[in-house]
């Protein structure tokens, strides 16, 4: 092999046409990988320079995809994810069986950097700030005990395989494609068309970044040397009230937004303590991704009132 | 049906020629069970009364085993558990999956309690008396990451399919078959011979259980309604210093032993709180297994001991 062969690094990147995994491709590719994108079927808008597979993990796994390609890092979003039923599915077994096979395979295949997408739902919910090393894992739900299990189980078996292991760990994110009556589209869609809201608690608080950023991260995460659980976040939380004003200033016009008239199923405060991520903790700098989220919440929003003006 | 046969309790033991296992038929049966036991092989000594099925989870799963059969109850103790090697072997992934997979096909074919097997290394060792809802689960090892992880993802699968899940933790056990190094044999023959041993520091503490004690109590676990973690201890511990004389005292003869001269790579005390499996708290009793050992340590002891004089 020669020199300038083996400084190449190629990533595969699994559920690569998914709500994430379909924004991480160019930030992967600004990071001078050689970019593999896994899914069951190209899209029709697929971006260029990326190197397209088709496969289905739950069926054939992935195993002479990996030794075909010989990716040095593996970058796994691949999960079922339907909305308002990916909490409760016998899918999340699978998934989870799934997610080991393809690490084990991968390690197999000469893989070197396994970097996996987790969920504050593997958290105990009882807390307010979740810490990666602090915060123990007690998932209430069926999705987030399968994901926490990967992670455990993911991260032991890296070890022993010698091979690194980092997981992503996403708490609320927006963007195109989501269910229209998810808390942004929602809001978004009540202060464009000056229309009415029920809503959770205005005080409640969440960390919000948009479905480009959360993939920035996970690109920022494959480039890096950081392992273990690494919470992903702006460290800006906002309330429900803070986010709906926001909204609005940026769209031009306001709803009325009734706040309290729903419950919350979530904590008053989940939110993510993102020193691991962001390197910055009471002026020490220990983090180890360094990241810096390429867009502010402002931004993000505009984007998303800009795509739903047009959706409404 | 007939009211008769609807109220027949069939369980289906897995791994039921292992270390635990074998010691579990017996006990099954006293409590009215009809017992069914899967193995790789069917053992010369198999007990009489019990309904023997081969095969290997592994490979083929126990779908067709359990449509067949019909279990209303399933104890699960099969796993990869050869000495030395189980705490780091990639097995174990193929067994967190086959764990799961025989919950799913054990749910659909009408299953209606699921018991597992799980470990003391499942939890965060960092602290002294482990408590199944309190003490974090923070394995250090992949075999404690995977038990886990069968934990997790299939308490959280129970209860979406509507069936009760029970998991006892295991934690210190000897019996016959074990390895002759393992502390307690290694006591035993030393006393025995009158040699010396180099052990461990005097002072750690562990809650000793004899194999067939540790069965006994999971097939307690078995007949009850007890859901969640349910760690399996005698709550009656004893200092490496305190086991030692006592099988020194019922041994007849005194070795050795050079307490101290070798490092424990567990903690200074590994205790489980037991009062969900014996229903003893405060006075106030809040258990719900009720269980109370078959037989005292020195009991189980002396029984060792009487083992070992035959095989030094």
């Amino acid at each position: 092999m020669s020199p300038a062969k083996a400084s190449t690094r190629r990533v595969l990147v699994t559920g690569a046409t998914g709500f994430i995994g379909r924004h991480s491709l160019a930030p992967l590719q600004r990071r001078g990988f050689e970019v593999h994108a896994l899914a069951r079927s190209i899209p029709a808008d697929a971006a260029p320079g990326v190197l397209w597979h088709t496969g289905d993990l739950l069926t054939g796994g992935a195993r002479s995809l990996l030794e075909a390609v010989r990716p040095t890092h593996l970058l796994h979003f691949a999960w079922y994810a339907e909305h308002g039923k990916f909490w409760t599915s016998a899918h999340n077994l699978e998934w989870l069986s799934a997610t080991l096979s393809l690490l084990r395979d991968f390690a197999a295949a000469g893989g070197t950097r396994f970097v996996g997408a987790g969920t504050c739902a593997e958290y105990d919910w009882s807390g307010n700030l979740y810490d990666e090393t602090v915060t123990p894992l007690r998932p209430a739900t069926l999705y987030g005990a399968a994901k926490a299990s990967a992670f455990l189980t993911g991260e032991a078996f890296a070890k022993t395989a010698g091979i690194e292991f980092a997981w992503g760990r996403v708490f609320h994110l927006f963007g195109p494609g989501e269910a229209a009556n998810r808390l942004v589209p929602a809001l978004i869609r009540a202060h464009l068309r000056g229309e009415s809201l029920d809503c959770g608690p205005e005080n409640h608080q969440r960390d919000f970044l948009s479905a480009a950023s959360v993939a920035d991260a996970f690109a920022a995460l494959c480039d890096r040397e950081i392992t273990g659980a690494v919470n992903i976040g702006s460290g800006k939380p906002r309330t429900f009230r803070e986010l709906s004003d926001t909204i609005a200033r940026l769209a031009g016009s306001r709803g009325d937004i009734r706040f309290g008239a729903i419950r919350d199923p979530g904590p008053e405060t989940l939110v993510p303590n993102v020193d691991r991520l962001l390197g910055e903790t009471r002026g020490e700098a220990h983090g180890e991704a360094r990241w810096t989220p390429p867009a502010s919440l402002e931004e993000s929003l505009s984007e998303s009132i800009a795509w739903w003006r047009n959706h409404l």
